[in-house]
C-alpha cells in the first residue's frame, strides 16, 4: 500500500508533476550511481567488491537463468543478449511464477541471476529459495540492500537508483540494465572471452551513457506529439529485432501499465506470421531500429505495416538518414555500442507513457488496479 | 500464392464450409496418422526407422534449440516440456528471424530441431543452414517430405497431417505436437530418463489421443455462443501457467489471425506486474487450468480478472467440479496425462477462432494481410 502525507509528497517530487516523470529525469544520477565504485580508476576492468562468488566459481558456471517479473524481466531480456555476447555462456531467462513450478534443469554450475525492485517480490522470492534448494548460486541484482531477497541470495548487486515511488518503474529498470553491463563485462573479464582493448571501449562506452541520456531526455516535445496522437486508439504495436525486441517489451509494458490502451510488442520477423492481420489504416506503430546488423531487415519490416496504413514512429540512432523515408517520425538516441542501445531507447518510450497517459487524465503514478511491489503470489 | 479452381475446391471442402472447419476435424485422422508406424506393436517403444542419429550421438546431445516460426514455434513451445521433462535435456526455443542473427551458442552436442509446415518458411530454411554452418546437427519436423526444409535438414519427422490449404494452422499444428511427443518419449527411452512402465503408460495414453480429440469436436455448440459474445471486443486476453500458456499464445494467434481482435497471450502468474489494468467491465478472458501442480494458483490468477468484471471462458479437465464457480462457461477436454493436453485443449480454441471469424463475415480461410507459407524473409 501507498500512504504517504500530501505535503511531504510534493516537496519530494521536487518540482516535478508526478514521481514518475522525477524518476525519468533521475537516470542519469541513478547511471552513474550504479557504476560508481564498480569501475577501476583507469578504465580498465569492473569490479565488484565483496562478492562471494570466486573467480573459479564464475569459471565453472555453464548455464545462467535470470529470473524475475514484469519491467525486471524485460532487463533479463537484454541481460541475455549481454552476457551471452560478451561472456559466451548459455542465458535462460524465465517468468519467476513460471519458473518455480517448471522443474527446472538446475545443476551446481548452474548460476541462478534474481532481479526485483523492490526485493519483496513474492513469486521472485520463492523461485530463489527453489533454485538454492535445487543447488544453484544465486545473484541478486535488487533495489533495496536490506530486503528478504538480498538477504536470502548468496550475493547482491545493488542498483543504486534511489526510492523508486512510481508505479511503472524506469530508473529501475534502467539501473538494472546497468548492473547487467557491468556483470557481462565482468564475466568477460574472469572468464577472459573478451579482449582486454574491447573491455575497454566497452568500459568507455558505459561511461559516456549518463550524459548521454540527460541528452536524450532534452528532446521530448515530439514524443508528447506522437503521444497525443495515439490517446485515443485503442489497440497498437511496438516492433523490433534482437535486443530492440526486449526493449519494445519494455516500452508496451509502460504504455499498457498507465494508459491502459492495448499494446503489444513483437520480434518484427514474426509479423507475417500473423499479426500482420490486425494492422490496419491508422494503427500506431513503434519501430526500434537501433541495431547495424539488423537494420534492413527492420526497414523491410517497417515497410510491412506502412503498406498497410500504420502511423509510424521509429527509434534510431543519431546520424540515421534514412530512417525517416519509411517512418512518420523520428526519435535518435545518441549512439553507443549495440548492446547499451536499451538504456537510451527505452526512455523516450518512457516518456511517451508518460504523456499519453497524462493526456488521458489517468493517475500516472498509481494506475488503476496495480501495486507497487508484488509482494503476494 | 493461393490459385485452386473454384469447383475442385467445392469438392474439396468434403461438404464442409472452409478448409479450416474441415482441417479442424481431420485432426483425430492427423494424430493417427503421425503416430502410425512408429510405434512397436506391444506398445512398448517408440521407433524412428530411418533416423541417421544414432543412440550414441542421441546420448551426447547437452543442449536443444527449437527453431520455428509462428504456430510452429507455439508448437516449439510445447516441445520444450515435453523433451525437458522426460529426456531432462535443455531446450531452448526461439523464434527463427531472432536466432539466425543472435550469435547462438551452438556446438557438435548441440541439436537444432526446426518446425515448418510447409518445410519452405524463408526464416526457418536460413536458421537451419546457420546451424549446420555451426556444427550442430538439424532434424526437421515438416508436413511436406520432399520441401527445401526437409532436403537440407539431417533428419526428418514427417507429421502425417495431409495438405493444409487454411492459412491459419490447425491439423498441422496439433501433429507437430503429437511428433514432439513421440519425440520426447523417444529420448527418453533411448537416454534411460524414464522407467519402461512410465513409457508404457505415455504411449497409452498417446493412442487415446484421437478418439478423445474425436470427443471434443462433438460438443463445439457453445463454443459458438461464447464467439457470438466476443465478435464485437476489441481486445480480449488469453492466459495460462506452464504448458497452458503456450496453448494460450496459440489461441490468441488464431483468434488474431482470422479475427482481426487484439488478443494476447500472458503468463497467468505475470498480470499483477502491469497487464491487469487493462481489464475491465466485460472483457473476455480465455483462461486454460488443465494443469493439476498449478490449478489452486490459476484460479486465483482467473479471480484476479473477474473481481475486475472480466468475462471468463474457461477451459477445464473433463470431471473439473469448480472452474465454474469462477468463471462464465466452461469447456471441458478428457483427461490425459498434463503433457498432452495441448492437443486436446487447443481444439476449442480452434473453433473458438473459427466461429468468431465467421460471425465477423471474414474471409475464414485466407484472412487479409497473410500467406499460407511465408517463402520470404
Amino acid at each position: 500500500l501507498f500512504h504517504v502525507d500530501w505535503d511531504l509528497v510534493q516537496a519530494e517530487k521536487e518540482g516535478y508533476d508526478h514521481f514518475m516523470l522525477k524518476e525519468i529525469h533521475e537516470q542519469p544520477r541513478a547511471f552513474r550511481n550504479t557504476m560508481t565504485g564498480r569501475i577501476d580508476e583507469k578504465g580498465k576492468k569492473v569490479i565488484f567488491e565483496g562478492l562471494s562468488l570466486t573467480s573459479e566459481q564464475l569459471m565453472q558456471i555453464d548455464k545462467i537463468f535470470i529470473v524475475a517479473c514484469g519491467t525486471a524481466y524485460h532487463a533479463g531480456l537484454v541481460g541475455k543478449y549481454v552476457i551471452e555476447d560478451l561472456a559466451r555462456i548459455p542465458v535462460e531467462v524465465d517468468v519467476a511464477s513460471e519458473f518455480r513450478y517448471r522443474r527446472p534443469i538446475v545443476t551446481e554450475k548452474t548460476l541462478v541471476i534474481v532481479v526485483s525492485q523492490s526485493g519483496e517480490t513474492a513469486d521472485t522470492l520463492a523461485a530463489l529459495r527453489e533454485a538454492r534448494r535445487l543447488g544453484a548460486k544465486v545473484l541478486a541484482i535488487t533495489n533495496v540492500v536490506g530486503s528478504s531477497i538480498a538477504r536470502d541470495a548468496d550475493d547482491v548487486i545493488a542498483t543504486m537508483a534511489g526510492p523508486e515511488i512510481a508505479v511503472a518503474s524506469t530508473k529501475a529498470y534502467t539501473s538494472q540494465l546497468v548492473a547487467f553491463y557491468l556483470l557481462g563485462i565482468y564475466l568477460a573479464q574472469v572468464r577472459e572471452t573478451i579482449e582486454e582493448g574491447e573491455r575497454i571501449s566497452l568500459i568507455e562506452a558505459l561511461e559516456k551513457l549518463p550524459e548521454q541520456a540527460e541528452e536524450v531526455l532534452s528532446y521530448s516535445e515530439n514524443i508528447r506529439t506522437f503521444a497525443d496522437s495515439i490517446k485515443d486508439h485503442k489497440s497498437l504495436f511496438y516492433i523490433g529485432r534482437g535486443i530492440d525486441y526486449a526493449v519494445a517489451l519494455e516500452g508496451s509494458l509502460k504504455l499498457k501499465e498507465i494508459s491502459y490502451i492495448h499494446s503489444e510488442a513483437y520480434p518484427a520477423g514474426e509479423l507475417k506470421h500473423g499479426t500482420l492481420a490486425l494492422i490496419e489504416e491508422n494503427i500506431p506503430v513503434i519501430a526500434l531500429a537501433t541495431q547495424d546488423e539488423l537494420y534492413e531487415k527492420m526497414i523491410s519490416n517497417i515497410k510491412e505495416v506502412t503498406a498497410r496504413g500504420a502511423h509510424v514512429l521509429g527509434i534510431a540512432l543519431a546520424g540515421d538518414t534514412e530512417l525517416h523515408k519509411s517512418t512518420d517520425e523520428v526519435i535518435s538516441v545518441p549512439s553507443t555500442v549495440s548492446l547499451f542501445t536499451p538504456a537510451l531507447s527505452v526512455i523516450p518510450l518512457q516518456l511517451l507513457s508518460y504523456y499519453t497517459s497524462l493526456a488521458l487524465g489517468n493517475d500516472v503514478d498509481k494506475p488503476r488496479n496495480l501495486a507497487k511491489s508484488v509482494t503476494v503470489e
